[in-house]
């Protein structure tokens, strides 16, 4: 099948786009490299050093026999982006060229600006291009689980059938995201929902939990291929952060009670999934929604997994609960259905010691990599204006692993730290 | 109260900004008169001569000793709406500044990208603003009713409580907007209820019908204050095409069976709407949601109601049954609430023939500016480019009021005319 991956440049891009490849799928990567020029902004580098994309791929071919094409552009230009289906004739289109972050869209007005202009316009564009020049093919889209925000009843996949007033409709779930960036994805779904109404376009819209893990069988081929791995509080998801701050002593930044409750998956199980997807593609006209984990859990214990996990190795590891910087519910109801991937063949990667284990070995062997500073939250919600990236200049001028607190917004959450548990191994 | 109306030369918000003034309150207009440059654009002039703004507000004020100001720019630029914001101090803010015409949206990607980006950052940094320079004014947004669509179910007022496997809570209520535009509006309610959650922001989201009339008590009292009355198919809403097509001897075009129904309200409502709005406003962090129209007819039931006030005034009214250009049901439930602004007071101004007979007397008064050929759909759902600004540019050297077939998708729609019902006087 012939598989162009958007975004292919990036953490679960670049994964699913080698394990497509491997996968004997004819894959192309269309990317525009600003996730790299983000970390320039943010000053906040991969743990992992990655390689140019070029390299990436020469070392891909030259290990597998496999070519991976590239398109360099940027998904908002639709000129390209045209010229890009044009000539690639995908059957699958793998969405993933969005600004993902939720920090990043909250940083102030420029940032929730672009990241819900970026992400609508490229998909706008995309569903364009798709119904002007390859009404057949399949949009596979990530979404995230974020989405739904927290309800007090059960999240169900993408549609509720709701009894009101003694009349029954199968509906799209009610939203209720959490971000300017949790938004964007909103509006892209209802956006997608409809081109497959009016135009027939084929799409699947993967609501994906949060991610952790970096290694798959492809990435971990070659040092070349090595995946990205970021922790700082803006592009670093939970877990991935946790175990870096165990393996370098840090404590774990809990964000207030710890009660949040989310969705994860094993990025192994993401790029599997995405062929699932591609391999089982929806009906014309159809919208199918699918929620992309495989287990739920709550901050707290996954802190408490972590610090388990650090006895073992010999690690002291203290849990802080900061002040939440999020406008979010600490001890909430959560259960979300997540059949249907498990359905079509999907045998999820679980949790466990191991992984724990594996990703402190990476944190530990890049170690030197690390900046400590850059775990601290920052990006406050309840502010309109968080002067980060100012913040940021100032600190890589002093020492690594320095907790900053010049930042009035910082200093604030350090002194509602409310609790500090230390487990000794 | 200080009351700034952002799009106030505008259909709605000039007859708003008037009846505000009118009524004691303190008004600005904040407008960048982007509404008459896509008159130009779609060569489609209002029906009754409207004058520049700046006339206006000098007739005004010769007439009634009372000041309305103006601030000229796009709530797109963030610098200019926020040193407006902090300029007038306005109490409450009522925003009708977006694009507001379904069609529009849909005549291709680049209409589909403006209509989009244009509501959503226009929105967007409105909600910027307020947090950052006046944190306890009131938004007053206009919505639609078109956001939610066409469920099976009755459509509640933003809100819904849903019982689901056995545990309840009160959600938004599911959205399945019928063009970009109306996703726009759907877009902007899931940002306006995240910052009301996040930073305290007070809002009232009206979800509003469709508008007929032209006249108010205030745009009456001088020529000069005259609203405007689009009949085109972009921006004329159905009713009061419907009456100029009576009273110049077209038929009415409905489309489809003409089974789509919708909820109406007359302009005196809608902006006697709004002051309820501002004089009851949301509590800090709330986000109410209204539906504002009055009372439900379905297309063919209103065409019946035209043709049958134009024989009372000896004209002969025909019906055509165009194919549908929009992807939309034909023949649904449809039973939406509407009880929140009555119980605050609103004393409605139900549709009646004398209501038909002013409109179609404003109709003969200015007949010898319409143009015929304006009234007939060339904006289809179902394509991704529709070329309706070229064939405009072509039709305004040919003969008024003779129908255009030159454009292949307007040929298509008339040979698929499937009913045409002739009533004689």
């Amino acid at each position: 099948m012939k598989i162009a991956v958007l975004g292919g440049d990036g953490y679960c891009g670049w994964a699913t786009a080698l394990y497509l490849s491997n996968q004997g799928h004819s894959v192309a990567i269309v990317d525009n490299f600003v996730r790299r020029q983000w970390d320039h902004e943010l000053n906040a580098q991969t743990l992992t050093p990655i390689r140019p994309l070029s390299d990436r791929l020469r070392v891909w071919q030259s290990l597998t026999g496999k070519t991976i094409e590239s398109f360099y552009g940027d998904v908002c230009d639709y000129e390209f982006l045209a010229a890009t289906i044009c000539d690639f004739e995908p059957d699958a289109v793998v969405h993933f060229a969005e600004q993902r972050s939720a920090p990043y869209s909250m940083i102030d007005r420029n940032h929730a600006v672009f990241t819900q202009v970026n992400n609508v316009v490229g998909t706008l564009n995309l569903l364009f291009a798709l119904r002007e020049h390859r009404p057949d093919c399949h949009l596979v889209k990530l979404g995230t689980m974020g989405e739904y925000g927290t309800p007090n009843i059960d999240i169900e996949e993408g549609y509720i059938a709701i009894e009101h007033n003694g009349r029954k409709d199968v509906l799209p779930f009610p939203k209720q995201p959490g971000s300017f960036y949790h938004l964007s994805k909103v509006h892209d779904s209802h956006n997608i929902m409809f081109t497959c109404k009016i135009w027939g376009l084929r799409a699947t819209d993967l609501n994906q939990g949060v991610v952790y893990g970096t290694m798959t069988d492809e990435t971990a081929m070659d040092e070349a291929l090595i995946n990205r791995f970021d922790y700082d509080d803006v592009f670093g998801t939970v877990l991935n952060r946790f175990c870096i701050q165990a393996a370098i002593g840090q404590p774990l930044t809990v964000y207030g009670k710890g009660g949040q409750t989310r969705g994860f998956l094993d990025i192994r199980d993401t790029v599997r999934c995405i062929e699932i997807a591609c391999d089982n593609p929806a009906g014309r006209g159809e919208c199918r929604v699918y929620n992309q984990f495989t287990e739920q859990f709550c901050v707290r214990d996954l802190a408490d997994m972590v610090v388990a996990a650090g006895r073992k190795m010999g690690l002291s590891v203290d849990i802080d609960h900061l002040q939440d910087p999020r406008v979010e519910a600490e001890d909430h109801y959560y259960n979300a259905k997540h059949s249907k991937l498990i359905e079509l063949g999907l045998q999820p990667h679980y949790l466990s010691d191991s992984l724990l284990d594996s990703l402190m070995n990476i944190a530990i062997k890049y170690k030197d990599r690390v900046d400590a500073s850059l775990m601290f939250p920052q990006v406050n919600w309840r502010e309109p204006r968080n002067d980060r990236r100012l913040q940021m200049g100032k600190t890589a001028r002093t020492s690594l692993a320095a907790p900053r607190f010049e930042n009035g917004a910082a200093e604030s959450l350090v002194r509602a730290r409310t609790k500090s548990v230390r487990s000794k191994g």
